[in-house]
């Protein structure tokens, strides 16, 4: 973004004091600040910050007053907080910005594309896709047969979904994330060879979901995997064919989550666990980050620990133990003499 | 896909009763069904779902007898699990296809492509390539110089082969997967730095290996990093340079496998699982999810959980006591007082 | 490559002897050989294999004497080794060559490219954005609006760099990898959704850092997620918002390192590792595969290892006992008795 402190002011209500024609290029924390930045005081404790910061300018609330010299430009504004969440909201909006139709995308005579939604160059949207109004598709997207897409939703860039899928309003997919690839299914034959099964359903993500970079969602079997909605799901997580994730159940990265798991609701699920197939937790089931869960979490709001997991307790404490066992064989060993 | 009632029951030899012109958009599972879509009853036991599913057809075998009314069209047919594997493979083809060669591809002037192979739109292929017949690149595939495809190969949207990869027939490439990036290797140099060796091996998948969603396999420093014949390999796996995955093995999500290590036929390898560098494994081993195999497995068929890893049952027993330390603990307290 | 031996000879100041028209496609070890492979004799250990390799041709020194016939053409140079990372050098350069801008890349009129530098097909280069000299952009690349990129950089097929970001000099980023998607930040609301907290701030990797396949580096909340100079990250690995990796350190495959923690210079991750958000580790730590470090570590040089992580040498000998745990038990139990 390029924006001076003025046209900042102008945006947010406020008044500057300094130089007003300061070029503000990112926003950054007062600690940091540095050549261009845009910065800002919502808390008192930071103020020794304020003498020292290298940033172009700093949002204070309209009856701040200073007691040293500040080099940066001061931006007054009503409240602080409220700025800079309407301000990072407008930051992140011109990163993301797309226009038009690029005359460089392939969408196909079949496909259909509401209004005000944007394609990026080099994006593929075959026959019978339809998408939905005041969509986002970065360039290299692809957009397989048959795909519906709601409204309001973003596709960075490398996105791509296999055919049939079914996507909410108000969905974000990272760059290179995958949706709809086929799940992991082959049949062993006699003579030690595998046989592909037909992974012929899809993958419907349902509203209000973000799926991070390159994560890998498969198309089930029969039938569909399921994103339900307000998920949020990290980069680099597997989502095995048949799976169902709760609405609002928030994944961490490089979580995998194998074949006909059932995740509920509001579940939360650290980086790194791992999840067998054709089981199910229950409602805000917590699971500790590297954790392996092979069996049904029935209790609800449980929270579990280790590989294979347990309870968190049984397995902090267990753990504690782990920790002097040469120890405590040692006196074990004494006991025996 | 889009077929009607009677569409599909003249390719698969068979009769409908109820409405023949209800449209099919895609298989279900009977309990799920839904409009447009087509089920069958390979199993009696699933007999009361046929009298409630919504699915708009049934595929059932040519003697069936009802003994209620069914809303759904049936379609009758000689042998319906032989029938279902008919469908699914036309459904999952017809999801598949791309005809032909886009005038929105850039293939080089010195590259070949076989009869009947499809290239999608933005898809690159290098000078020196080769490619065989009847094989689909899905759009925004890049397929670098001299790299050797056979026939009947699949690769979806955006899979990267980088030069000289040499891939045999049959092989089906996943969305994002990456074939032939460079092997991870620096020199240590007196400065604390690294410097990096060059990768100038490649990458040789044989026949009939399926590679998933976002995989890597890296390109051997010398020689060739080599995956076997009917080998599967699923979403998210590092397949580090100089590996050999032996015929058959089959690797479920997220494991990873370190530089040269040489894993035996019909091995299976559980998701998450690390196995170091410089290994190898006998043919059948089986290997739990999440393990970390540190150390050449020379026994045929054996299975091994943990990390690092131990025999299986013995890794049970030991962490059976585990979970009950603390109070193997408590017991010893009590012996010593 | 095709180069006859030659060429090669004359490009190494070396002689042939033998057929000097054999044509070389690539090198190979000298156990491996085959038709058209150049390979070498460095070491005197290796020479049995100089009479037996079915390689095209050989590199020995000048003054190499065979004791035997040899089927290969030899290629004698002044010194075996530096003819090898002459040639190594030379392999790998020409497999990743591109040459000008392709006619089917988008440029943005806003953005600027330097002195020899190719952009590859359906390459994107958004408005804003500023390339060095000298870079390789292989095809399906997207630069984001305002990224800088330095000088001497190849960024393989697939990249993807959002807005923003800053690349140095000499940085190598292999196909798929997502520089500066969203950072994994969400605020909790009373109902149990979740509200996106927007990411604003962006990524810089310095120079001399190499970034593996399928990578993914989170952009900051606000402020930079940084990667230092020298950094080697492999494939498929995690780096969450705000974290910083220090100088020269390096991070084998799949490992992951959460929200805002500092990793120091030289440090060595094993591949799966996973690291906690918030925390620091010292210079030149070494973090053993699989292991889940979820406390800073302070001391330099400390090796640490386990899943929670533990002093790498506490860790084995807790392990040792583990393992007879059931033994363990059984003696507790006699005494009891």
């Amino acid at each position: 973004m390029q924006m001076t402190a003025r046209e900042i002011a102008r945006l947010l209500n406020g008044t500057t004091e300094g130089n007003p024609d300061v070029v503000i290029t990112r926003p950054s924390s007062i600690e940091e600040g540095g050549a261009g930045t845009l910065t800002f005081l919502a808390d008192a404790k930071y103020l020794p910050h304020l003498y020292t910061t290298t940033a172009a300018a700093v949002l204070v609330d309209e009856d701040f007053r200073a007691e040293k010299p500040v080099s940066a430009t001061l931006i007054r504004v009503k409240n602080v907080r409220v700025a800079v969440a309407t301000l990072l909201q407008q930051f992140s909006a011109q990163s993301n910005r797309v226009s038009g139709v690029s005359p460089q995308a392939h969408i196909d005579a079949q496909a259909k594309t509401g209004e005000n939604t944007a394609v990026g160059h080099f994006a593929v949207i075959e026959a019978g896709a339809q998408i939905g109004e005041n969509c986002v598709l970065h360039p290299q997207v692809f957009v397989g047969r048959n795909v519906k897409i709601g409204d309001n939703c973003t596709l960075h860039s490398g996105v791509k979904i296999y055919a049939d899928c079914i996507i909410g309003n108000n969905v974000i997919l990272h760059a290179n994330a995958v949706v709809g690839s086929d799940g992991f299914g082959f049949a062993p034959q006699a003579d030690g060879t595998f046989k592909k099964i037909p992974q012929v359903g899809n993958v419907i993500i349902e509203d209000d979901v973000e799926v991070g970079a390159n994560t890998v969602i498969d198309r089930a079997a029969l039938d569909a995997t399921i994103i339900r909605r307000g998920a949020k799901l990290d980069n680099l997580i597997q989502i095995a064919h048949n799976v169902e994730i709760g609405e609002n159940t928030v994944i961490a990265a490089q979580a995998g989550i194998a074949g006909s798991t059932k995740i509920g609701k509001n579940n939360q699920i650290g980086g790194q666990v791992g999840i067998v197939g054709h089981i199910s937790t229950a409602d805000g089931v917590r699971i500790q980050a590297q954790s392996g869960v092979n069996r049904k979490i029935k209790e609800e709001g449980k929270a579990v620990y280790g590989s294979p997991a347990m309870a968190y307790n049984d397995f902090l404490r267990a753990f504690s133990i782990f920790k002097k066992l040469p120890e405590v064989e040692k006196r074990l060993r004494k006991l025996e003499e």
